[in-house]
């Protein structure tokens, strides 16, 4: 027998993201593809198995070598069970035992978790979180996706669905949100937030450059905010100090509420920095209660878009070690 | 030796309470005294010893019985050094050391926490929260006290100051708060909040009752709009629905957010029942995330203003215990 190596799949909406790592969770390698959402459920786990089996070639990996296999996934599902109920954008996909399916092929220990569950295990085993024992990652993507580590052990709540930080109101008269519920945080903060606000605000201030480019047919980005705001546009500013704020409304609750000692951020929005972070830091310097501020320490995030292999193959290492002791 | 006894004392503003349990923590007999908030902390902590002592005598208790004592107070403290560091209505009261001051006297294990963790533990070894891995306690009285039980385990956060859900901003706009945030939950759902939102719809409605009984130099309390609410009052109905779909609001983050198995309403705005109550779970019912939605059963607390001396002395009863195993 070779190293223990150790597999984690990230299957996203539109791509699917495979590494291999050693026992150290050192990187040996990394495949993507392209997920085939519309597919039936066989034809995209056969994918994922052939992304697998063509990245232990290309590293010269020895199939026997591989000792457990993390996959995340978006959406509903029965952690325990293995089982993912429901993917967004993936219509023919329900109820499918993805744990069963890969312990079938690979006869190794397989775990399945949500992605941004994934993600958090990744940053708090390899990156901005190492060592912490309480500490909250937020993704703020398209929507917002959160994992919630409380004394050292992950938040699943009663039915494996805690962690929905998105889908605290801040303001129960404002936006609604797609869930059923109003002034849903996520409806301020995602990149669907932003766009939204930019364009709220554009309609009042038609001399903004945002406005000259989105007349010229360009759809509205994140990054296009960033870009005017760098050259000064007052409108885009307005965006980001207004975003910040929002963000700082609910990560004031988030200290409040879990006293937390680190709170990471990734996800596309991330990458606007300090344009959103230093109002956001104002807000809740002034806003939140003073014991839990003192303890609270907002970072970013370490790992980027690998955190979800790498805590993906985490869970599978911690599930071999677990049968292995026992 | 005759059977192990379990003090639990309860130290509030107004009253100090003690009670005396046995092993199964079936109340033997408890007794009430007013706190004297505003003497020296030595004088304090006589007339607690007093109490117990008094309570001990009245019972035919030998004091050679009393195992443990826990103490519940509200305020900022150090959990695991046994320091309350600052007790609202206390002005002489800084940095005593409670637990230290409690040991040298009765040479028995002594605990100190949040009056409202206290409550929470009671109602979940004896009360609403019996068997519950995931619950969360609400007080609703002058503010917002929560106990928040995760897979188990009380939460505490890093520094001891987790569980302010009273100080969740539903409203960044809205009202101020004494904590230095905006829009507080606690300034929408406590009886305070209420009694704001009745002086506000007064001011727009003199007709109401609730006006008359103002006018009259009454007052306002929850209890007096409770009566003009089963006097068929609209302000009150009015009052009592804003105040049930706020409390809605923090419920449906809280729902979202931890999917707790239970939620357990207590404090003295609770006695407003089914008034608040219907259009909050409407709210609810309306608004959150269906998965977490189906878990998640709200009842109303079940030990009353005894929770808090239950709980001390479950948590004294379990340093006891531990300290025998070890």
């Amino acid at each position: 027998m070779g190293n223990a190596i150790f597999a984690g799949i990230d299957l996203g909406g539109t791509n699917a993201k495979v590494a291999l790592f050693d026992d150290q969770l050192h990187q040996i390698g990394e495949k993507r593809a392209p997920s085939r959402a519309t597919e039936s459920a066989d034809i995209i786990l056969e994918n994922l198995a052939a992304l697998l089996t063509g990245l232990l070639k290309e590293t010269g990996t020895d199939p026997e070598d591989l000792m457990a296999l993390g996959i995340g996934v978006p959406g509903l599902m029965d952690v325990q069970a293995g089982i993912s109920h429901y993917l967004a954008n993936f219509p023919q996909w329900r109820d499918v035992p993805v744990v069963q399916w890969f312990e079938n092929r690979l006869h190794i220990p397989v775990v399945l978790d949500n992605d941004v569950r994934m993600n958090t295990y990744g940053e708090w085993s390899e990156g901005a979180a190492k060592g912490v024992q309480n500490a909250i990652l937020l993704t703020l993507g398209t929507g917002v996706g959160a994992g919630i580590i409380l004394e050292g052990k992950m938040l699943y709540g009663t039915t494996d669905s805690a962690g929905e930080l998105g889908h605290m109101s801040i303001n129960a008269n404002g936006r609604p949100c797609n869930c059923g519920n109003i002034g849903c945080w996520e409806r301020y903060v995602s990149a669907t937030g932003l766009i939204q606000t930019t364009q709220e605000a554009i309609a009042k201030a038609p001399t903004s450059v945002l406005a000259e480019w989105q007349a010229e047919g360009q759809p509205l980005t994140g990054k296009m905010v960033s870009l005017a705001y760098d050259e000064g546009d007052a409108v885009a500013h307005e965006v980001m100090n207004q975003t910040g704020e929002w963000l700082g409304v609910g990560l004031v609750s988030i200290i409040n509420v879990f006293n937390p000692e680190r709170i990471i951020i990734g996800g596309g929005m991330a990458a606007a920095g300090k344009r959103i972070m230093t109002p956001a830091q104002k807000y809740i310097d002034a806003h939140a209660l003073a014991q839990p501020l003192a303890a609270a320490k907002i970072v970013p995030a370490a790992l980027g878009d690998r955190a979800g292999m790498v805590g993906a193959a985490v869970r599978g290492r911690a599930k071999w070690a677990k049968n292995n002791a026992s």
